[in-house]
């Protein structure tokens, strides 16, 4: 196929400083969980964006120095020649596709716990972190400015040694740069404080610093963040984004135009449930209206048709991805190719994004199950090897998240005849009824890509409305079963609290409901007063206290957690969530586990009371968001009554299960559960995944017998008389 | 000095199995933060203590497979090679001190989120953990059950091959084994589960399954909690415990007894904020009461006396520390010499484990800076090198933590006089009050520590009493000045939510006070009804609240943030805190943050609430807890007013400052930056700490041929046509 010629001017070249990008798509920095520590990870990771297409690709936040250490959390590192080394396999590599390389320094001022460095990170104002528990920074002097400074630019010169492109003064997220140009982290008097030309100073001496030292090699880039969406406190677009662009113009090549603070980041890194495509528009349009210089900027762009229509109306000049680069690192060439039906679209959920918050795991993405395989199990989103069984026919039951990854994934390793049998009338499992939650509808982008490949498939077949019990299965002559049923939620209030039912709970009464019968039976919610029992912790239970709030119900929220929703902050989603709870009137009850549903009401102990006191919350209807359950009977029957030995004789050789039917998890991890089953079809033992690199040190023996010998010389040597 | 005799009976050598400990020492296994992806400083940690005295020394938690995987927390594993390579190391050093290495095997079923491997782990039941988020186990049947006790067999071997004298098959914390034998996790009906005898099923045939691989190389360690504190549901020592002991003691060559459960783990990992040395004693004496075997167990034992009264009372056999041999690696040492006031007590504050609850950083401990910096930056806690400047005099300004902690390793490293000055009458600056909070007495154990060695060090005077201004110091004669002048409360409601002072925030009024009025100056808590208002988040608000609580007051906590005390969380104070606080009838205000604090109360907003809606808490009295700064007039008078320059004419050759007066920390880093002042006093510049050694992986240039090569081929391979 073709390029659509409408969008050929996302594929024209564009000078930044002495760089060309070969087109417009650039993989703005954000985090993966590899850091410098794990460099062929990472290498692998950023190249494969390279590869599908990107002319430019960052790094995540790169940290100039110990003193702006984010452990517990993962960042890049330019500290050090091991650091130079690691992170210039990434350069090496996306040079090899012609793509440009970028380092995003960063020094993150009160928001660095420095956790493994020890060190005391500096800021403009002793004030501890918005964003961090107990941190706090020293205050800086202007030999503080100065050193800091010259950080910046000793990282400059590490980065260009390295072999990168383009270098980055960093300056949104709340970071330091900002933090100086923002009321909210300066409340200097001096002349880095109080003026904007005095906010402003500390980064545009910075600027200065590193573009005479690397300026001549590397582009400049600067990300600037240009509205925090706090009144006076914040950073703001007129009063100080713009007049910040027009004094330092001359000195960037290329401006990153983003918005928010650290502490609600969410509003740049936007959750789908609450922003659509495009969202910081407005405010890349007005730092181009000042600017000479290219812009760049997110905007979770995954339609090529807004892409171009950001460009021709004059708002960006580089489309910037961050999530629909991981989500699908080939968007570029598939747009190149007019192969538009192909792309992965980000859906938004922000799982990739929580695996930083949470600190240390390798990211996932809900639609890409390769991302972040790349080098550690070798795999590649678009590429797949035939598979040595490939004579096999395969029979998924079940089409849920798990079931379509995986009959796509076996149809693209060539498999004779895929079956993918579906009880319902159309594929989508959970995902069917999931989106239909308030702010949820772009997670349906989950089925719709899987059912256009698995339709593009010959060799996979969607056979819709048919049960399969444990004899059709066996008749149905395929050699290899996959058994995909999916879970549902606990009918009885079973939960990993008290790992008990709940007295009362029974989802069969009028007035107690779970989430499918809520959503996919359509049974009534009785009354005006609804208690919603949350022991999950995630999107489900305050969804659907949003969708009954907007319904008109009165309710009431009771969870033994501390919070409600705990993971939501973890994906950003929190704060408008509790915003919007809030102004929809919904009571939040944490703390408060319940020890009786009845018709009329919930009753609840605090989980810290000893003396077990209750109370009675009255609710005409009791909403069960306690845990889910496997749906395996199938595949019990199949193997418990049947056994292997059994089916073996009947044809079927193989017999699997994945996703939700194994243990209800993420629908990232249902995915990739599918998935990796299917990549691994022809292992010696599919159901067992293939160990995956692991990057670390192993020392050899020499390095061994070094340290062993600096052991015993130590052991000899005397404390110091005194 | 010599070993008093009655101490005698913990040097006795014990047979354990096929293996002999030379003495009654012994380290548990506990987390820090280096698995065996840090090999190195893995190993030295160990070491430090078989140096000390340690008979034995175990690993943390270390996983058998990547189905038990703990990211984003850091666990040993003994996966593969690699990782047996890496252990190794750890136990030829442990051998190199005469003692025996211990590898703790670990299954974590649904409490192990594997969020690094993306396995599913296995269970006995599905129930999501009580202690992570969202996580899920699968449901064993027969098969799963075979596969995992040769998970574990499997490990085991391995585990000989690295070295390791003493194997375990963990069964407390609420992992694997635990689960099978406790109603709270095991819900089964086949025989796995209902009976004793069937909950005990898959734990006995799992240690048979071990102790026939490697029972005649390694003594068979089992770990067992013998009290889940929560009833019918929870393992109980009567029911479970001892029966359980009885039915394998034949199989086991040493009991590690211990109580709880993972999701309150602080009932046996204690606070001395509720608990004091030995609290486990109980539990450890009845299993001893039932088995022929060895008994070791832990009671964060510091005092031998008490170590010597377990034993010759037949209640312990073996003195197992965990954060006591953390605090001080040399305490068996140190009582086999008699040195028994050199000994740097434990103080319970759990700040250990916060690192490893918040997950990634390496530990860090209150008492001991060196703890964890043995290999990366080659610290030893009891050998010091004479310092190059040694001929010069040292002034320290202030005898908190940090000046107490710098003035002491000065003086151990020779420098030629050392006078720590200090404004009141005692050393111990914070923490000479915070110690008379409610139960946390035992941190006071940083000062004495500290005094004593002081006290013995004759190039160290104690100065007190004395204010110091610049031109006193410069007056001084000394040619190094520290300034380790502290940090205070914010008087004025500064905080890191809003980044301000709250209107009305004035401690010189008689109704609005701050930690230090109360704590130190005696002012009067007026009234009745007392608002704390929280932004920090750790021990202080709810120490306050407590203290006025207990003395009559009627308080409200107010905190902008989603919990009171998040950061107890971490430490494992958290769920008994909120019980004490409950039970003394303080209120709980989250999410609120005051807009004006008057004379007859506090008014605050929902942080979330869009329309700035307030309510107001009446209130006789008003406390600030918002935020800390450093005290740093000193040091700003002697840095800006005269200059370096112009001390440097009078004497003052170099001027630092420590802790708190450079930025308010936690007192572990205030005391870590005083001792690493200290260690890098003669380096070229004292005030940057020194890089430290990054374990990491750093391919060298054939790897990362190999790698381009593999993506060079990658790209040339094409898709499987279909």
């Amino acid at each position: 196929m073709a390029r659509n010629p409408k969008h050929d001017v996302l594929f024209e070249p564009i000078q930044i400083g002495p760089k060309t990008m070969k087109n417009r798509f650039y993989q703005i920095p954000h985090c993966n969980g590899f850091g410098s520590e794990r460099p062929l990870s990472q290498a692998y990771f950023r190249a494969m964006k390279a590869e599908g297409g990107y002319a430019a690709c960052c790094t995540e936040y790169c940290s100039i120095s110990p003193e702006s250490d984010d452990t517990h959390r993962v960042s890049a590192r330019i500290w050090d020649d091991g650091d130079i080394r690691n992170l210039s396999i990434m350069c090496a590599m996306l040079h090899e596709h012609g793509a440009l390389a970028a380092c995003e320094l960063w020094y993150g001022g009160p928001h660095a716990p420095c956790m493994e460095s020890r060190c005391v990170p500096r800021g403009p104002t002793q004030i501890p972190s918005d964003f961090e528990y107990l941190t706090y920074a020293k205050e800086m002097d202007k030999d503080d400015i100065h050193e800091v400074q010259q950080l910046y630019v000793d990282a400059a010169k590490r980065a260009r040694e390295a072999g990168f492109d383009i270098v980055y003064v960093y300056g949104s997220h709340s970071y330091l740069p900002q933090q100086f140009l923002t009321p909210y982290y300066n409340h200097r008097t001096d002349e880095y404080g109080g003026s904007l030309e005095n906010r402003a100073r500390f980064w545009r001496e910075t600027i200065e610093q590193v573009k005479n030292a690397v300026g001549s090699d590397c582009a400049i880039a600067v990300r600037i963040s240009t509205d925090m969406f706090m009144g006076e406190a914040g950073t703001q677009l007129e009063r100080d984004a713009l007049p910040f662009v027009e004094l330092v113009d001359d000195l960037v090549d290329v401006w990153d135009v983003n918005v928010s603070g650290i502490s609600e980041w969410g509003e740049d890194a936007t959750p789908s449930r609450f922003y659509a495509q495009g969202r910081q528009l407005p405010w890349q349009a007005a730092v181009k209206s000042v600017s000479k210089k290219p812009v760049l900027g997110v905007g979770r762009w995954t339609n090529p048709d807004a892409m171009v229509d950001a460009i021709n109306s004059g708002q960006l000049d580089i489309i910037a991805t961050c999530r629909p680069s991981i989500s699908d690192p080939f968007l570029p060439q598939k747009i190149d190719e007019g192969r538009l039906d192909d792309i992965r679209e980000c859906i938004g959920c922000n799982i990739c994004i929580s695996r930083w918050e949470i600190g240390g795991p390798p990211l996932i993405c809900t639609q890409n199950a390769t991302a972040g395989e790349e080098y550690r199990r070798g795999w590649h989103p678009e590429r797949f090897e035939r598979a040595a069984n490939a004579d096999n026919d395969v029979l998924v039951v079940g089409a849920g998240p798990a079931g379509m990854e995986c009959a796509m994934i076996l149809g693209k390793r060539g498999m004779r005849r895929v079956h993918l049998v579906e009880a319902q009338d159309d594929m989508g499992g959970i995902m069917r009824w999931i989106p239909q939650l308030p702010g949820l509808g772009e997670w349906a982008r989950v089925v719709n890509y899987r059912k256009i490949q698995i339709d593009k498939l010959k060799n996979v077949e969607f056979i819709p409305d048919t049960t399969l019990d444990a004899q059709g299965v066996k008749d149905y002559g395929a050699e290899i079963v996959i058994v995909a049923t999916g879970g549902y939620w606990a009918t009885d209030g079973l939960n990993g609290a008290t790992h008990d039912t709940i007295p009362g709970a029974d989802a069969s009464l009028a007035h107690i409901l779970t989430p499918e019968q809520i959503m996919v039976e359509g049974k009534a919610v009785p009354g005006e007063r609804v208690v919603i029992v949350d022991n999950d912790g995630y999107f489900m239970g305050v969804s659907l206290a949003e969708k009954l709030a907007l319904e008109g119900k009165q309710v009431t929220m009771l969870t033994p957690m501390g919070h409600i929703a705990p993971y939501m902050h973890f994906t950003l989603e929190a704060p408008n969530m509790h915003r919007k709870l809030h102004k929809l009137g919904v009571e939040i009850v944490t703390y408060h586990m319940p020890t009786k549903i009845e018709a009329g009401g919930v009753t609840a102990a605090h989980v810290y009371d000893g003396d077990g006191h209750e109370r009675t919350w009255e609710a005409d209807a009791t909403v069960l968001v306690t845990q889910r359950r496997s749906s395996e009977a199938l595949f019990r029957e199949l193997k418990d009554v049947d056994g292997r030995d059994a089916l073996a004789a009947e044809g079927v050789a193989a017999l699997y299960r994945i996703g939700d039917c194994e243990a209800p998890r993420l629908t990232a991890d249902a995915i990739f559960s599918g998935h990796r089953l299917a990549r691994e079809i022809d292992s010696p033992n599919p159901a067992v995944p293939l160990p995956y690199k692991r990057e670390r040190r192993v020392p050899d023996s020499d390095a061994l017998e070094d340290d062993l010998r600096e052991l015993r010389v130590r052991r000899e040597r005397e404390a110091v008389p005194v």
